[in-house]
């Protein structure tokens, strides 16, 4: 029973850990749904914040698919700072997921805060996304290892690297191999961006871990004209990948809406990556 | 449609938040099996950091309540930054609880990690804790709120006040109106604390709500010897009691043993805490 | 050759450093005009942010000595973060302290902000003090070093303990021993306060090293109404004393008016000084 | 006399302040020596960190030239947190500055700080560096305002943005145009870094002021594997430049060896920004 599990993981462990750069020195490239994450192309994924309609998601996605977008992002539970504010549609926006990905042929990440809805949001989900704010979550790492489906795990606005790593060790250590990472801003006294994206992450996560390093910078800095910049340096700095946040209209949207691109912004970010990632000797993943 | 699946939690309040003071201009006392708390007494809970076993929790127990202390801390789940790690006894921890509880009657305050365990922790805990790592889990704080259980919801150790309010608006606004807050050290630059014991959101907090606010210096400086100091510090600026670690044997902790205080100086202690509680018009809580 | 023109001041010193508390066990009492700081008794300095006018520090002035505070504070020199706010009286108001002084018998404590003011603050105050934006410039560190008068060294509101102490020792190892230490709030993410008043520096410095520790709670917090809960909190965790902001009409205060007692509220204060500082075995300075 | 000087300076201006983008929306070039700091070209600054021996900066210097470096970095005076450290070459340094600018044709930046330093580094050097600590150092910000050398104002390791346009602004009001800002990393509580270099500084500066803004990424890492990556990210985030330790020997460096690049990765590293300024539409400034 549960006890035993709990003493088979609290042996300390002789040896590396999982997540050492070690276990893996080439890096470990996740496969999402035939889009490969951690390898030489970059991915690109996008997508509102939040799932609000059918009309908003799949237009959305068609335009995150159209520039250049490989995976599809949408909240159905939204972690919000206040009980007032919208918490997202639930079992409705996995749904819609599911809609629009059978549309479009974009595999989906979407956020799981609960360890009771991990299996369900699994069947909708390519990947489960675990958020900042329960990077240290135990519970949840714990259901999170022991599904099979690729987990991206962003790291706290308060963790160190060092915390961030054991994070995903213990996805790891329950068995499932297929960790993404995603720098998205730690708090810091700087009160200009809501966060401060660290992208010092990037090649200090790239050479302890062999795990994908991917970056938001949408959530990392709180203002989409402060994206395209650090989209580019993120791409200049190492990172696998890019979660960005992009809405049809992002006036109306109900959750982050300063953050979110424009469609034609969006468009034209795209094509500056591709001479970013050109520069580093690597190139922007295009669905086949 | 959509919208209205959420309505029920998301409608925009109108008029003061259930935290602010102004509903409460008095304050709140939260009654604990008898014990007030955020009242003019001042309530002193303390113990091991995790339940170990039936002869350090007892043994541990009686130097608390002999000593004065009204209410009995002791971890049955542990929230770990390592896999690695001891991660506390579980469902036999609570038992534990269940057994010391009955031997000194002292109410018990332990920590709950997962919405799983909600019932399962209430069954036998008189304070159901939320710990820095979960003020943001939010549906961990909705199941708390709808037990009807007390609950002491420690500060995130990257939370803004106003965000720590909102963690505690969530509890209220499901019906559960007894919350206990605690400051337990925020993250900062300075690394010669694990933690910097941040006091100054007493007052704050005692001015924006009506909640009691209490201290844990245990965990907010992270060294035993900075517990006395930081302990009459918190009563001085208004605290409503304190959360310490004391444990028969801090060397043979299996958690945080450099940070519990020893039988003799929780004794020499308290002594501290009677005068600087009289020094503010108050007093210390003592069992009848 | 060139190494030896720096020789003198950076050989490696062997041993303790001259700030360790191994080098005087029992602390430092520093004198000034007759108070001793950092004995048994506890001091409290208090005075205007800046001097503004001879009416506005006479009157104060006379406030805090009638109040039982034992050392004048005022600013001639006032560092701004903007170049177009008020900067001071410069010499004129240094003149004005030395006649307030004369007419109280309170000796004062003043900032210098500029190596080529040392002599002629020094000229007026009984105290030079360095400022939090100036902890680590260290030739004005090696000028106070060089002088004789006591030299009260605020903590730079990013400075870890360890720099704080370096910055201490570069006045000793210059022949100063004279050198309180102050407290005034670190810089970190909560936003709530101006700055995060930081009272766990008490007993850490205080183990660390011999000299005198006194806090600032008035540019700690930012806000007057925080300063009593905060000052008394000081005193319990072991404080040499205090430096406060006092104003016979905080509204029309040219700099820092928020943060300034009103005189009513320092009388009732020093109340609540007294009774706190027996509780911890100490008593309140009283000028004879 | 000085209450006049003072009264100018603190008349609240009306309009824009003198650092706003809209005072010269095209922005701001900063001729060195021939070298246009600011314009499409980007400038690489780069030296050791302290001026040592004629040896070392000699062949150090032409180890920067021949790789493209622009202007040549190299400290006579040391801001070192212990007083037992080394602390620079003093006049001595100067004057190999300026014997090895005559023989590289390489303009110089070094750092003063100290007031009555001023005028004498303004001697030998053409940008004069105002360091991270001495960001709020107002007599000095002044006096490099008096003075019509360029200024290389690096931002504080704990100031907001604001605060830093405010310090560069100190400068501007006293009649000196010609300043340069530099991100040199922020204090965090991440601690595997030496600070968390802050590349959202960039479009937000380059936003909100006219002035040019280099990154230094050797400081603002303190790790020398990390700054190949953190130069090309800060390339790609709109940096008008960057300024790098070089050391012909960084295991013999007297100050800060761990971040200096060896000769062999400053050639490669050069190569990798190259493509990153072309993929940005820009090009690495080559001397005439």
């Amino acid at each position: 029973m549960e006890m035993e599990t709990v003493a088979t993981h609290s042996e300390p462990r002789t040896g590396p850990r999982l997540t050492s750069r070690s276990m893996n020195p080439e890096g470990t490239v996740v496969n999402v749904g035939g889009v490969p994450i951690g390898g030489k192309e970059i991915v690109v994924m996008a997508g509102p914040c939040a799932v609000e309609s059918l009309e908003q998601l799949s237009v959305t996605a068609r335009i995150v698919r159209d520039h250049g977008g490989a995976v599809l992002r949408g909240g159905a539970f939204k972690p919000r700072t206040s009980p007032y504010s919208f918490q997202g549609l639930g079992e409705e926006g996995l749904k819609l997921l599911g809609q629009v990905k059978g549309e479009t042929g974009l595999p989906v990440v979407s956020e799981v805060m609960d360890t009771r809805e991990v299996e369900n949001v699994a069947k909708y989900a390519d990947i489960l996304q675990i958020g900042s704010r329960n990077m240290q979550n135990f519970p949840l790492l714990k259901e999170a290892g022991d599904s099979r489906v690729p987990v991206l795990l962003k790291r706290g606005m308060m963790a160190t690297i060092e915390e961030y790593l054991f994070a995903a060790e213990y996805i790891l250590s329950r068995g499932n191999p297929s960790v993404i990472l995603c720098e998205r801003g730690i708090r810091t006294f700087e009160s200009s961006t809501r966060f401060t994206l660290d992208l010092n992450a990037i090649p200090i996560l790239k050479h302890e871990t062999h795990l994908p390093v991917i970056v938001d910078p949408s959530h990392g800095t709180g203002h989409r004209w402060l994206v395209p910049s650090m989209a580019r340096a993120a791409l200049a700095a190492g990172a696998d990948g890019l979660l960005m946040e992009v809405h049809y209209c992002p006036e109306d949207a109900l959750c982050d809406g300063t953050q979110a691109l424009y469609p034609e912004d969006f468009g034209k970010l795209m094509e500056e990556l591709r001479k970013i990632a050109a520069a580093v000797g690597r190139s922007i993943y295009v669905p086949a």
